[in-house]
């Protein structure tokens, strides 16, 4: 290490600061803002994100960054400098002016989206909507791409990631998925899936909240839970301040618990990163899929499998007397691993999800080379939900306007859900391996296992290797869809008697 | 009007737009930020002050205020000219290293106070304030000042206040208050307090706290309301986000039911600022002293008036039938303009209140000449207490660690508090000479008369006068304590039988 590495580090965390401010004035935006508020916070995150770009960007960072050395058995630092490099030589071929217009036109566009979901109205939201697709194609073509413009945007959220990489594998788990599908409709025994839209107190749906989050050790002295439309989970500033929200629907319990899982899952990564290393790739999450495999894990590996629900469902029974008094433990976890295709992708079951993805993948990926015109998206949407899943929204808001994604700006976000699903299952698997007696701890209520090995496995590592490394290194293989595949037959076995 | 004053006006709304996020920053910390989370927000206030504080000293914005230009029919820009050029010379003469360790000092310090004033210790306070105090005598230093320190502090919250200009009316104050005090003690009838620390449940609180913003005119649209140890209230962006704060004591109406007009009243006087110019001085509040006496007519010569219970007590009794149904109009009323001097300045009566201010007044101005230690000052306190009030506080939390701005640097802050008290009775005793039947109107509830008197003649006019110029503009009269005196007078009469 030398001066010039103190420097970048020093330049990494103002940078890493002005992200966490942005990162507050969009979880206020989401959760308290008043209505009125959105134009001048359309402001405001342009002003940051052109703030933040301007000090990654500089001649003085570059110099930096050229100038720093790292120790060949300093594994932060050289982790530090690779990444640096790699985000400054992505951001530098973008100007302020571009990066700021994307701020604002996705401040906006948020506002937009909500006003139109709410009246279900996707023409509401379309002008917002090209905008901002305009800007992220310009994005696209100054950043440059191996193969087609999405890959540009994705490399955002999953760096390195290709379609060349992705398509195969989206192909092989989407015809696996449709196999497995109609042997569990051919089963001809479906779940009693009624129970879970009864009568669910929202008092009692917090108690819950509160409740899971601390099983799974989500330390809310470094946290928070709120509420908001679309439940997210966002980090202010290292692991001292990960918070996430949730949202309660009285006549439906999945939302708030699944959701929560889900979201937990999220803030464990967070709040397991090294705090010496915050602010700096060291102390950040490696990619969106890497990220989506832990919110996964808990939520469905764990938050849906028998064993947790042979320990949870007395308790869980228990603050939902009206709605769950008369069901069995056997009769409540069927429900919650029933499969049927649906129109909400954060509703779906664990099976159905990765075709909502493949929708997402193939409409983005039409946006960004210009197949497909704003105007036509509702209709596109239709059209691959019926070829995929076999169902048609009745309206924009079951359809194209149910994924705040796009009013941010996401773009080439969807996919890492399907990678989560993935990587999810074969860190799993792994885990399951390496622990005694896994399914035990997990009935028990006991979580430090799991999550012991999670945060020595992956959390601790920060962005010391690439999602495609740190698969390797965790689990001994490279990424496959089989550890899914044999979960979710597993499961299905189970569930539908296959 | 020039280009250079069009470019005046980007900077300005640019650092504006900081100066929100730092609101933002605030308004999180007191409400729901995660305690671990205070260092990574110290470190991020810093940043954010030093970025605001680059952007109005550096050269550029130095020659494009040399050169900007209004016409002389433009009040708007001969007022953003002035003001920008008042808070130009004055930062100026701070580097932006010692701004950047008071944003973070501060920012710490908060911190410190909540744990100290949680245990009602004032050694954990006593380290954070010494930094804190020491780096503002620095920066008074720098700044410069007519006769003592303390003035270049005042200076930031109420423009142009001197000790010689205050000294005398805060004498004279003090004089009438003693008097008065004297003959509403030998009146010997004592409201009974007791109905006011009765049974008051929180929900019922919250409803009372919701009608009387909305019967304030209140823009929830464009405001919040949430919770906080210290009630306040802040702009995060122009008249769109403007967010109180309250609190509720179960056992006591009258913090939430008086915080939440006052802090309504500091909103009413934002909301009704220009959304034209915000971001700019024309668009801004004059002083702190202004903006108290907005809070204070609503708190006090609306809040605590006759005539408004006549019309409010019916609804708010039936909203506590437990603590109020036996009691009388006429009891609730005196009750809630009972004088006695106590401890807690937030909780102090309208004629005592001042009193609070100068013990603070006092040992403020020591603290900076150095004549107190920090060491000194629980002592000092409970000497002036006892000296100017007659009553000794039993432990720190009643005593010096009541208040939360020391812990944010804002020393020079709390004369404004009288000066809003004198304001605020001048500007009312104008408003009932030019409205028609004002206690009518308040009578039936009808608050919209006297908000329209003050938008007109206070709130549009943002920075255009100087404190002093708009109290002459306003009420034809200098700052004078008559207004006030007759004020107190009268009401005491009433109350006292004087």
């Amino acid at each position: 290490m030398n001066d010039a590495y103190s420097d970048l580090v020093t330049r990494l965390r103002e940078i890493s600061r002005l992200n966490a401010i942005s990162s507050l004035l969009d979880w206020d935006q989401e959760t308290y803002m008043p209505p009125r508020a959105a134009a001048a916070r359309a402001d405001q995150q342009a002003l940051i994100a052109g703030l933040a770009h301007e000090r990654l960007v500089c001649d003085e960072f570059a110099a930096c960054l050229d100038a720093a050395r790292a120790d060949d058995a300093d594994p932060a630092a050289r982790t530090n400098i690779r990444e640096a490099r790699r985000v400054f030589d992505r951001q530098r071929k973008l100007p302020r002016s571009l990066v700021e217009q994307i701020a604002h036109a996705s401040s906006s566009a948020k506002t937009a989206w909500a006003q139109a979901r709410g009246e279900s109205n996707f023409a509401l939201f379309a002008p917002a909507l090209s905008r901002l697709l305009d800007l992220k194609k310009e994005a696209a073509a100054r950043i440059g791409f191996p193969n087609e413009p999405y890959e540009a945007l994705m490399d955002e959220f999953e760096p390195g990631a290709t379609v060349p990489a992705l398509e195969p594998v989206f192909t092989q788990l989407r015809e696996a998925t449709v196999q497995l599908l109609a042997r569990i409709r051919a089963a001809g025994r479906q779940p009693d899936e009624s129970i879970l839209v009864r009568n669910y107190p929202r008092p009692a749906q917090e108690e819950l909240t509160a409740r899971m989050a601390a099983l799974l050790q989500y330390d809310l002295e470094a946290g928070r839970i709120d509420v908001s439309t679309h439940p997210f989970c966002t980090t202010i500033g290292g692991p001292t301040d990960v918070r996430i929200t949730t949202r309660y629907n009285e006549s439906f319990i999945s939302p708030a618990l699944f959701g929560t899982l889900h979201e937990t899952g999220h803030a464990l990564y967070e709040q397991g990163l090294q705090a010496e290393h915050a602010g700096t790739p060291m102390g950040e999450a490696v990619s969106l899929g890497i990220h989506e495999s832990q919110s996964r894990l808990w939520e469905n590996m764990v938050g849906r499998s028998r064993a947790f629900w042979e320990g949870q469902y007395p308790s869980v029974q228990g603050l939902f007397p009206e709605a769950l008094g008369d069901v069995s433990l056997d009769a409540f976890w069927r429900a919650i691993n029933a499969v049927r295709p649906s129109m909400i992708r954060v509703e779906a079951d664990e099976l159905t999800y990765n075709l909502h993805i493949i929708v997402r993948f193939e409409l983005e990926r039409g946006m960004l080379r210009g197949d497909v015109e704003v105007g036509d998206i509702p209709a596109a949407w239709n059209e691959k939900m019926k070829s995929l899943l076999g169902i048609v929204p009745a309206d924009d808001r079951e359809g194209c306007l149910q994924d705040i994604h796009w009013s941010m700006g996401a773009f080439g976000y969807f996919p890492t859900y399907t990678l989560g699903n993935l990587y999810a299952a074969q860190f799993f698997e792994t885990a399951r391996a390496e622990l005694d007696d896994l399914d035990g701890a997990i009935r028990r209520g006991d979580t430090r296992p799991l999550l012991d090995w999670l945060r020595r496995s992956i959390h601790r590592h920060g962005q010391r290797y690439r999602a495609h490394e740190l698969v390797q290194v965790v689990t001994g293989k490279p990424l496959s869809i089989e550890p899914l595949l044999a979960y979710l037959r597993a499961k299905y076995g189970q569930v539908y008697g296959l």
